[in-house]
C-alpha cells in the first residue's frame, strides 16, 4: 500500500471512531506533515483521497473539514454522470490521438505495445503466402460470425482455461472495440443504466453516450482496484442493466483483480441478474506463470460477454477481435450485418494458420517477457526520480504505469506542455470525465530501454519536478 | 418502355381526362386483354402499376375501380414508413444472407460480382510482397482519416471527373457500408426525416431504423428510375434532412440516372438545403465509354457526401471504402474513433501501390467488359424464356437484372422454393419494406456462361413458369 493510502486509512479511522467529529477542522497540510512524519505530497494525496470518498471537504483558504456522515443513503462512492450529445471527451480523445500520431512524438502516450514487439515474422510470412492465393479471399467466410476455423481455435483457448465453449459461441469482429460496442448495443436500450469503472478506457464513455445510456461510476479501490462493497451498494440502489468492466491489467491504471474477488463479483451479478461486458484485451499480457481467469470463468448464467482481440498481441492494424457472445450470438450478428459486416478475410485465414501453430505461444511468451523487463526498468527509473512527489502505480501484467501527480499539477496541462517537447503521455482526463480527479497520467512502458527513451523520460521527469507548487 | 407501362400510361390518360370517372369499374383483366390485344400478364402488371400510383383500387372478387383523385394534397407518390425497433427486415436479411452463403447454392442472389473476376493477380502479388514487410503495418496510419497516399489517389480520381478535391476531403472507412452509416450518423439526429428510394439497398432501411429516423420513400419512375416531380412534391411537404440515393447502376433495379436529371436533383437539393448521401459503390462498373458522373459533380454547396468502396471491383473481403466527406471529415473521424477506427493498414498500403499502377485501370476495363458480356447473355436467355410472363429490366452498367414477376407470384415464396433447389435469388422484400410490392427478384448476372449456370437458370425459369395462376 502506498504511504498516502496508509495515512488516509489511518485518518479515516479517526473520523469513523468519532475522534474527529463532523464539521471539525483537520490539521493543515503542513501540520499533518509534521505530526505524521510523511512528506507534504503524501499528506496532500491522502487528503484528496478522503475528499474523493466524501469523508472530508475543503473550504477555500480555510482548510479541510470532516463531512457529515450519511449512512444508509445513496452510496457516496458512486456518481451518476450526465452525458450530453456533445460530450467533451470525444473531441479530447480526437485531439489527443491526432497529437501523438506523428513519428516524431515519443510514444509514451500510445495504447499499443512497441510495434517492434508485434507483427511476428512468422505471421507475416504466412500472410504473405496466403495473400497470393485467391482462395484466401473466400467470399463465403466474409459474413458474420466469421471464419469457422478461427472461431474453433478461439473456443479451444477458452477451453484451456476451463471455460466450456464451442465455435458457435464466438463472433469475430472488426477489432476489440467493435466487439465491445456490438455487445453494449445488443444488451441495452436508450435510457438504461450502465455501470462503468470511474477511471476507464474512454471507448466505454463514448459508447454509453452514443447509445443514450445513463452512466453510474464505480471508483477504484485504492489497493485492489475493485471496490466490492461500493459495487454492491450501487447495484442495490440503481437498476443497473449492464456493467462494462476491465479486470485484468485494467486500462489505464493497470491492476488485475484477484480470482477470489472475481468470484464474488460474479455472485453479485448473478444475484441481481446484471450483464457484464468484459473488456479483456490485455488477457495474454500477464506476468508470472498463469494467465489470469476472466470473469467469464465464473459465469454460469450467460451474463458475461467476454471481448478480446489480437490488436495488443499481434498488431493494431489487423482489426480482428471477437466476443464470446453465447446466446447473444445471433443478435450481435444482426447488428454486424448493419454496420461492420466482418473482419478482413485474408487476415482471418492467416490468423488460423498462425494461432494454431506453436509460433503463436512462442511469440506470446517472448512478448510477455520483454514487456515485463521493459516495464521493470521504467518503474525503477520513475520511482528513483519521481518517487518523492508522485505515486507510481506499476502492477504486474500489461505495459502501463499509472502516475499520480502532485495535486498542484493538472494532467491535461502537463500533457499539453510535454507535447510541445515531442513527448506523448495519456492524461487522466481521457479516462475519467469527472472533473475532480485530473492529476494522473498513463505511461506506455513497452519500449526497450535506450538513450532516446531515457532522454524522453528525463524530459518528462524534469517537467513534473520543475513546475512549482503554486500555493 | 415495357408493354405494361405503355398500357398503364394509356389507361392513366383515360382516367385523367375523365373517360373513366371516379368509382367507375374498369374492364376485367380478361376483358382488357381482349380489348387491348396485350397478354393477361401485361394487363395485370399495368393494373398493378396504376394501383401502386393510387389511381385505381381493387375490391376482392369485384375487380378494379377508379380512385377519387385528390390533387394538392400530400403527394400520393410517397409513403411515410413507420419503422419499429424490431423491424422485420433485419431478420429477413440475416436469414437471407445465411441461406445463400453455402458454396452449394447457385449464387444468383449474391450482391458481389463473381469472385473469379475480382482479386486481380497483380494486387495479390503486391499484397504478398508487402505482407512480409513490417513497415506495411505502420501504426501511425492506423487512425482516421486513413492512409494519406491512398486518400491522395482517391482524390485524383475525383479530379479526373472534374471534381475538385484533395486528400483532406476523403476519409477511408471499413468498407462502403461503414462510409454510408458514418455519413448518416454525422448528418442526423433521432426523429429527423430521411428520404429513401422506395426500392433500395436494405442497409439504408436498417441504418434509418438504428438511428431512429423517420423514413419517407420515393417510388421509382417506371422509365428513368428517378421521379423528379414526386421528389419535388415530397421535399415541399416534408422537412427532409437527408436523402440517401443510389443513382448509378442502382441496387437492386439497375438504372442509371441521366446527367440532366442529376443536375435537376442537385438544384432542388440546393434550393431546399437538403443533404445527400450518395451510395456510388457501382460507379466503376458502367458500360460504354464514359464513367457516369456522380451527384457530387453537381454539388457546389457541400451538400453531397459521396460514398464508395473497393468491394465491388477488387473484393468484398478487403473492407476498404471511403467517403468524400469535405467539411464533415472531422465529424466523421470522431465517429470512427468510437466504432470501427480504421481499415486494415496492410490492405490500404497495398491498394496505394495497385491503384497507382496501370494494372488497376486494366483490371477495371476487363471487369467491365466481362460483366457486360455476361449480363447480355443472361438477358437474352431470360427474355427468351420469361419474356412472356415477366418484365426483364436489364439496364446498362452493373451486373444485376431485375425481374418483375407475374402478380400471382410472391417473390419471397419463390425465393424459399428456389433455395430448396440450391438456387439463390434476392427477393424484392429485401429492398422494399412496403407490403404491396413483393413481386420482383434481383438476379446477379456477373457469371461466365457455362452448363451449371444454364442449369441454374433453367431451374429458376421452370419454377416461375410452373407455378399456376391461382385465381
Amino acid at each position: 500500500m502506498y504511504k498516502s493510502e496508509q495515512l488516509a486509512q489511518h485518518l479515516k479511522q479517526l473520523i469513523e471512531n468519532g475522534t474527529w467529529p463532523a464539521q471539525s477542522k483537520l490539521p493543515s497540510l503542513r501540520e499533518q506533515a509534521e505530526i505524521s512524519g510523511f512528506s507534504l505530497m503524501t499528506v496532500m494525496n491522502a487528503y484528496q483521497n478522503l475528499e474523493a470518498q466524501g469523508l472530508i471537504y475543503s473550504k477555500e483558504k480555510s482548510g479541510y473539514f470532516v463531512a457529515e456522515q450519511s449512512k444508509n443513503q445513496t452510496p457516496q462512492a458512486t456518481t451518476l454522470v450526465s452525458l450530453n450529445p456533445k460530450i467533451e471527451i470525444n473531441s479530447l480523445v480526437f485531439k489527443y490521438l491526432k497529437s501523438i500520431q506523428s513519428k516524431d512524438i515519443v510514444p509514451f502516450g500510445s495504447a499499443f505495445p512497441d510495434h517492434h514487439l508485434l507483427t511476428p515474422a512468422k505471421l507475416l510470412q504466412t500472410l504473405s503466402q496466403m495473400a497470393r492465393d485467391r482462395n484466401s479471399y473466400d467470399q463465403t467466410s466474409n459474413l458474420p460470425p466469421g471464419n469457422l476455423a478461427l472461431r474453433k481455435m478461439i473456443a479451444q483457448r477458452y477451453a484451456m482455461q476451463g471455460i466450456a465453449t464451442d465455435a458457435d459461441d464466438i463472433v469475430i469482429t472488426s477489432g476489440g472495440l467493435d466487439a465491445l460496442n456490438l455487445s453494449l448495443q445488443a444488451l441495452t436500450q436508450p435510457g438504461d443504466y450502465i455501470l462503468l469503472q470511474q477511471t476507464t478506457f474512454y471507448g466505454a464513455w463514448q459508447a454509453a453516450e452514443r447509445l443514450g445510456l445513463k452512466v453510474i461510476t464505480l471508483p477504484e479501490h485504492p489497493t485492489h482496484g475493485f471496490d466490492l462493497q461500493a459495487f454492491e451498494q450501487i447495484i442495490q440502489h440503481y437498476p443497473i442493466k449492464v456493467c462494462w468492466f476491465m479486470l485484468n491489467a485494467q486500462n489505464p491504471i493497470g491492476f488485475t483483480v484477484s480470482d477470489d474477488l472475481k468470484y464474488k463479483i460474479a455472485k453479485l451479478l448473478h444475484q441481481y441478474h446484471i450483464h457484464l461486458i468484459e473488456d479483456d484485451v490485455y488477457e495474454e499480457l500477464y506476468s508470472g506463470l498463469n494467465k489470469p481467469l476472466p470473469m467469464k470463468y465464473f459465469d454460469s448464467n450467460n451474463l458475461v460477454l467476454h471481448c478480446s482481440s489480437f490488436s495488443k498481441t499481434l498488431g493494431a492494424g489487423f482489426r480482428v477481435g471477437w466476443v464470446y457472445a453465447g446466446k447473444y450470438s445471433e443478435q450481435i450478428q444482426h447488428l454486424q450485418l448493419m454496420s461492420t459486416i466482418s473482419a478482413n478475410t485474408l487476415i482471418q485465414n492467416a490468423l488460423v494458420e498462425f494461432v494454431s501453430s506453436h509460433h503463436y505461444e512462442k511469440h506470446l511468451r517472448q512478448l510477455r517477457q520483454r514487456l515485463e523487463k521493459n516495464k521493470k526498468r521504467f518503474t525503477q527509473y520513475l520511482k528513483q526520480h519521481l518517487g518523492q512527489c508522485c505515486e507510481i502505480y506499476s502492477f504486474s501484467g500489461g505495459y502501463f504505469i499509472w502516475i499520480k501527480l502532485p495535486l498542484y499539477l493538472n494532467s491535461l496541462e502537463l500533457y499539453h506542455q510535454l507535447i510541445t517537447q515531442q513527448i506523448g503521455v495519456a492524461p487522466s482526463a481521457l479516462f475519467n470525465v469527472l472533473e475532480n480527479n485530473q492529476h494522473a497520467i498513463r505511461l506506455n512502458c513497452s519500449f526497450e530501454w535506450n538513450a532516446s527513451i531515457q532522454t524522453g523520460l528525463d524530459t518528462l521527469i524534469d517537467s513534473i519536478l520543475n513546475i512549482q507548487i503554486q500555493s
